[in-house]
């Protein structure tokens, strides 16, 4: 009879419970700085693409809708590729425009810049074009005089004085309203693409105040660049537009796919280089890269340089940045200045940044506007130095780094650019650009890490870029002068220009961002885009590979791991390789003498008990077994849901009590007659959780974490549950290997 | 006492048979047609790499050994590049001196091809460069005469003789030498990168018969190219070079990357695009694609691209195959006409070849001769004829596409090219490339599937190169009589010509391609790459994207997925999603009415019974237990290493007999005093064999073996052992649920 009235009461609560066994609200979300599990978001995105396929035939709006879902991938990078194309355009346009108001402004139309300003008065010759009537410099327009020391000591004042306005504003909205608005955003976005969450890090908010912080800080005048940022930027509007679609916003897997799509038309709209935006999506910031997100992160990188090319910011309708042509191929023996500048360049990414965030903003923007005024290469924009040092020099280049002997006597009697011996415009030059490098270097390694939106990408092309142009000038001049040396003998006629120095900038300037990025094959396309030069992947290729041994030599990781593990973030780099012996069960929790892992069994334990766990131990999950005695492992259960679960059923669900029964079977256990309700948990148990023996070497172990990526997995030997690793154990065990502090690993 | 004894016994044979437990040769290695464990594979190599690393501070000899083994993966790569590069040159050469030869000699050196041969005669005119009194066609040769009908014929039966007789002699020597030389070689590639074991298919035999029959199939003019079976030259070389290096030679995973980094190098020479080749290795071909691979196969694609570019062989010291400048911009109307290209390349795309393997080459070679000649566009060689469809028509231009009314004139009055009205030339032109087209179409169907080395990249190319450029002058003469269309209006000026043929036949070339083979990025990049127009990527895009959406509506796989399918390969495709519902355990065998998985005990068999259950099933590993009562998975043993294990055994130690105990356990199990030496079998088990629950996802379960590259993985419920499931299996599964035939998988 109690027997049977057990069995009623059981079936009746089965049925209860039954209909209770719609998606609970707020299972399978994450924390903030949790990681998120890559298995069972993939898994949840095909449940919902099922669900849609099945009910497509029903009527013409669900078949509306499930084309609407098939097409939203692309619909939305389409729209972050449009956003950052757009805001990239008006980032440059109103950066230039700030960047122009430091010496002066149009009159006719206050919101012109230099250029436009002077675009119409065509009366003036080409050197002289910079000259025109409407522009008037801050030494005109308040002294009323151009020219003399008073005037240039005027110049000098507003020069410094916007651009210590233009810091101070960019580092007091980056302070009040987005703390995460600060440095170029890469580190960060990597480890969310791994599968991490930092909320508000890619919000509305974010992108905002990056936008216009950024502007500001490109105006300011300091040593950064605006390309890391955009990619920032472009990532922002990724994430926001995800929000639309319910596909995307819903499934944490899915965003990141629109994210990886988004930092790829980052890189397209920061360099005009749509091919080499996908190669460092793919090489640099991507942790999954499915090959339908390589072709959408195509499509978005394409469709944002368009966007760009049609607001035409840099008034040249190129896609391409720097373009350049070089009149003379290169030889062979250059390979050995080549390699040199990419040492140089290896040198420079080992070097130590962002030591100095303490450091404030306003004097370092100070130093810089001060120090910067003086020499013309560090005063004008960085990518316009960038271009004129890339330039050959050709019969039309003004430039002084073009003042070689056959210009200077202006007539038609040498070929042009056949007379190599440099004039003193040239020398000139090449102290300009020394101390251009040393003022660079400085600053830039005092400007990382302040707290403003900053990129190494243009300062370390422009040190780069110096220093090739100033080993090229001498390399030419060198062969000029002992053009009968065996080295140049067989290539270089006599007075011939043989040596194309720009190419040399070109390859310092990529030997340098390799050294600091440790990026090769994306970074050889991305130059090769820039400039639009084939026919020199040779020497880039062997500069970028140098720089990255060099660096590699002096501390394998790239300026963005390291970042990473200053901040302590659970990154599982798919670079590095595990090469030590160590087994599973060396790894996992609980050590030797640890108290015993904290288990749930299957059956037999009550809502107290459950509780009294759960209050008890901090881990993020608790596996389910059959039974103490046998520790056969039934499933999976995450602290998150269950704590989610039990508010629900005491919410919804009446006579839950504490002495109520916990069951994570399919059916209820038979229990006593006079026990409360009892509460059913299974549709929270993870029934399939990864498992590897204690015998499993861990090189396998961080194999699977990596390409499945997962947040933990337990441990068994012969069919026994033994104990459980999570990715956290992973980075400390891996920390440890390498004699570094394992406790810097602080998130899960 | 027989207690004592027994233990003394088991001491004694313990020691011997740790003495034993060196690896035994044979063992972890594969047989012919079967699937390798790319998990087991890798590990070999981390302790390989380990070993070496922790000799290499013995001695000076340790440590150049082991620099040469960290320098081995770019001197393979190098190596391949190399030989990739330097037969891509030779093939050309040889392949166009050959096709040459089917229309007459050389009299001053008979191996200078026709355009050598008239190299120095620099006194005739431009337009009559072909004709120069060495060259002799086999009329003037024989008969003695150059003009009239009884020489066209002698022209026209020395074409044909000489095309059936380099048909004849490709076939026969691929049919006697090496029957796996024939087809383009790609899905195979594709399927050994995926993991399995073809012997010879990469062999230096096949290398041999490969290159020579690839001269002559293209010499002999079918409807064929050679790009695709470069790629299997390539990766021919690459496996050759792997077997000087035992780090590459003695790991099917590492040489697997030689052979990703190799197709690389084959993409590379076969059009002239290192980074498209990377983009297609990676796209396209390679299953596991780690960032180093990605680093190794630029470098092979590059030096490959030099060293051919070094040989020089079509003579323009140009990179770039087939180069371009229009000089006219697109514009946004004319993308109506680009993706109705892209919809013609995808049904080109999905037509189905290869169903005419019986066909006898003879017939094909003869039928393809005899249409050919007359028609100076299928005369001619396909890639002259895909660059004179790309070109562009300029004042200089003596081609019959280019004659237009200003042309005609020839004066300057007006400028040239302004005059778009189409002259005769033009109109007969149209007619010959329908023809054409025609033809090509019938014969690249044909073709296909021979046995002889074929690709159907130039041919696709030539498809829609020829389309385009229909479509093209068709655009262009309807925009220059109805320049007053609403459409044209806006774009074109009166007698301006706005439409540039050239570049539909560039975006028709690249649909029929994608078509063909469903790539995207790669492709894009590779016709980005062979003609240097990145302003026409958005055209290119849209044409390719739209082919292949066509293509995937018409049967979702491409020719190469469709080859492998054929074929029965084990192919576990990354791009195709698993979308089911099904469960582990509906998957696993044994299924619900079979009878019981064949699995060993961990210590309680005598050889005999192992030997039994071995010859009894033809499974290929068995799972290991603790007991038949518990169930309890101990690990697994494959059937080629128990072979193995025994026979060594039977042969290095004395007293295994048939009733020997075998274990698998550390330390044998007590025996009866009288029991012959047991037999340890320790060093073959694995013992973290991948286990999933039988409640996992089958999508689950696709994903591990698809990332982790499994041949096999238990199945448990509650720890205890249910059942297995294969690669094999899986691939049956999804047959099964695509409504195909699962006894179409045949290999494991």
């Amino acid at each position: 009879m109690s027997n049977g009235g057990g069995g009623a009461g059981a079936s009746i609560s089965t049925h209860l419970l039954d209909l209770l066994e719609e998606p609970i609200p707020g299972v399978g979300t994450y924390d903030d700085f949790h990681t998120i599990d890559w298995v069972r978001e993939k898994c949840k995105d095909r449940e919902r693409h099922r669900k849609i396929n099945s009910k497509k035939k029903e009527s013409a709006w669900e078949f509306t809708k499930s084309l609407y879902d098939a097409w939203s991938g692309w619909l939305v990078v389409t729209l972050t590729g449009l956003a950052s194309g757009a805001l990239a355009g008006v980032i440059d346009i109103v950066a230039d425009w700030l960047n122009d108001l430091k010496e002066g402004v149009c009159l006719s139309a206050m919101w012109f810049n230099h250029e436009q300003c002077c675009w119409d008065s065509n009366e003036t010759t080409f050197a002289e074009r910079d000259k025109c009537p409407q522009w008037k410099t801050w030494a005109e327009l308040i002294l009323g005089q151009a020219e003399g020391p008073g005037s240039y000591i005027m110049n000098y004042f507003m020069f410094t004085f916007w651009a210590l306005s233009f810091a101070f504003l960019a580092v007091s909205l980056v302070k009040v309203f987005a703390p995460y608005a600060c440095g170029s955003g890469i580190p960060e976005i990597k480890t969310i693409l791994s599968g991490f969450i930092i909320r508000g890090y890619l919000g509305k908010w974010t992108l905002m105040i990056k936008t216009i912080t950024l502007v500001l800080a490109v105006a300011s005048g300091l040593s950064l660049g605006k390309e890391g940022p955009l990619v920032h930027v472009a990532c922002c509007c990724g994430n926001i537009f995800s929000y639309l679609f319910p596909k995307y916003s819903k499934n944490e897997a899915k965003k990141r796919e629109v994210l990886s799509a988004a930092s790829a038309a980052g890189v397209s709209v920061a360099f005009g280089a749509p091919i080499g935006g996908v190669l460092f999506s793919l090489e640099e910031v991507s942790y999954y890269f499915p090959l339908k997100t390589l072709w959408r992160s195509f499509f978005a990188a394409l469709v944002a340089a368009f966007v760009l090319r049609s607001i035409n910011p840099f008034g040249n309708s190129r896609l391409v940045l720097f373009y350049v042509e070089y009149h003379t191929p290169w030889y062979l023996f250059e390979l050995f200045p080549f390699i040199l500048l990419g040492v140089f360049g290896g040198l420079w990414g080992s070097t130590r940044f962002g030591k100095y965030p303490v450091l404030e903003v306003i004097t370092v923007a100070a130093i810089t506007a001060i120090v910067a005024f003086p020499n013309p290469y560090t005063r004008q924009n960085t990518s316009e130095l960038i271009k004129e040092l890339f330039t050959d020099c050709g019969p039309l280049e003004s430039s002084q780094l073009c003042q070689y002997r056959s210009q200077m006597n202006g007539s038609q009697a040498y070929p042009a650019g056949s007379d190599a011996a440099a004039a003193p415009g040239v020398y000139s030059a090449m102290w300009q650009l020394s101390l251009a490098l040393v003022f660079k270097i400085i600053m830039t390694i005092f400007t990382f890490g302040l707290k403003v939106p900053s990129g190494l990408f243009i300062p370390s092309m422009a040190i780069g870029a110096i220093a090739g142009r100033i080993v090229g000038i001498a390399v030419e001049q060198l062969a000029y002068y002992h053009h009968d040396w065996f080295l140049f003998r067989e290539w270089c006629e006599v007075g011939a220009d043989c040596i194309t120095p720009g190419l040399y900038a070109m390859v310092g300037a990529a030997a340098c961002l390799g050294g600091v990025t440790r990026m090769t094959v994306s970074l050889v396309v991305i130059v090769f885009e820039l400039t639009g030069g084939l026919e020199y992947i040779v020497p880039l290729m062997a500069a970028v590979m140098t720089s990255k041994w060099v660096g590699d030599a002096f501390g394998r990781e790239g300026i963005y791991e390291a970042h990473i593990r200053l901040n302590g973030y659970p990154f599982l780099d798919a670079k590095e390789e595990f090469t030590h012996t160590t087994l599973a069960r060396e790894v996992m929790r609980p050590r030797r003498n640890d108290p015993p892992l904290a288990v749930l069994t299957q059956d037999d334990m009550t809502l107290a008990e459950l509780q009294n766990i759960i209050s008890q131990t901090s881990c993020n999950g608790f596996p389910v077994i059959v039974s103490k005695e046998s520790q056969r492992l039934v499933g999976f259960a995450l602290r998150r849901d269950i704590t989610i679960a039990i508010e629900n059923a005491r919410r919804k669900q009446e006579g839950i009590m504490l002495n109520s029964w916990v069951y994570f079977t399919q059916h209820a256990p038979t229990l006593p007659a006079d026990s409360p309700r009892p509460l059913k948990l299974r549709s929270i148990l993870d029934m399939s959780p990864f498992t590897v023996t204690d015998h499993t070497p861990m090189e396998i172990v961080v194999d699977i974490f990596r390409k499945l990526g997962l947040r933990q997995c337990l441990v068994t030997h012969n069919g026994r549950l033994l104990g459980i690793i999570t990715k956290k154990d992973i980075l400390r065990h891996m920390a440890q290997m390498a004699n570094q502090d394992p406790e810097s690993i602080m998130f899960n």
